[in-house]
């Protein structure tokens, strides 16, 4: 099977707090009350229309510092190895990263975010709407994750951001 | 700002039986029934591991044979021309898919799939498990979709799917 070689190119950039990686909440959900903001490049400023009605956006980003790949990965939640498919692990064979964030405010083509889970700097590939129609599921059986226990999530998750505040 | 190029290569293929964009539903809640599968290329095979206990997957998808991106576009739900970042429409600046859709079953390195909205051939980049945890969020407001009625949405989102059966 040919492997062709696909190309991107940022359409903006990520500014927050966190800027080393071990002290970045692993998900917005575990990063409430962490503001950022993503800076449009102004080509596409024109295409944010509309977004301000939304309350939240996947960001679809470059993990631009992630770790080499690996197959197998100890994810943050558990400390079992795990196929690096059923994680959202950074360290992928295609290093894509995917966020939901609170959008707060638009101000010209800055994107005034919470719950920013994102290392400074980050390359931003596309913005899509959270949409409940499309994106909220419910029932879902969930494999390893449902065996960590939520406050025990919530801890992890923060990983060392708490401790370094 | 420089905006240097990301390269990414496919992980696997999409196979499905849309084979013309125009009768693909847009999203998978609107393909319940449209079964598909994914062939993950051999050398990512170990990475599936444990991937069997989800049953909804995010496939982070190259659209292919999207048209010329648009900053300003009619979306498929409603006739009215909306910014692309504010949809999920194909035409984006970087033709990146996103589908949760539903995993039936893997078998060696093909994972089996319903609610398959992908036109068969599409690249893969990446599959990350939908996670209650991270990705359920209510009570979101979603802009100008919650001025679309369920059952507007339901047969727009077939587009001529259901037509051509």
């Amino acid at each position: 099977m040919t492997q062709s070689t696909i190309s991107f190119s940022p359409i903006g950039i990520i500014h927050s707090e966190h800027t080393v990686a071990k002290e970045t909440p692993i998900q917005p959900t575990y990063a409430k009350g962490c503001r950022g903001t993503v800076e449009i490049f102004p080509e596409f400023t024109k295409g944010l229309q509309d977004l301000a009605g939304f309350s939240h956006l996947y960001l679809v980003t470059h993990l631009n510092q992630a770790p080499e790949p690996q197959l197998i990965v100890k994810p943050f939640l558990q400390d079992i190895p795990r196929g690096v498919f059923s994680t959202r692990a950074p360290c992928r064979p295609n290093a894509i990263g995917l966020s939901i964030v609170e959008l707060v405010g638009i101000e010209g083509s800055t994107l005034l975010l919470d719950s920013v889970d994102i290392l400074d700097g980050t390359p931003l590939l596309d913005v899509k709407p959270y949409c409940a129609k499309f994106d909220l599921i419910e029932n879902t059986r969930n494999g390893w994750q449902d065996e960590v226990d939520e406050a025990t999530a919530q801890k992890l998750g923060l990983r060392e951001y708490e401790a370094n505040k």
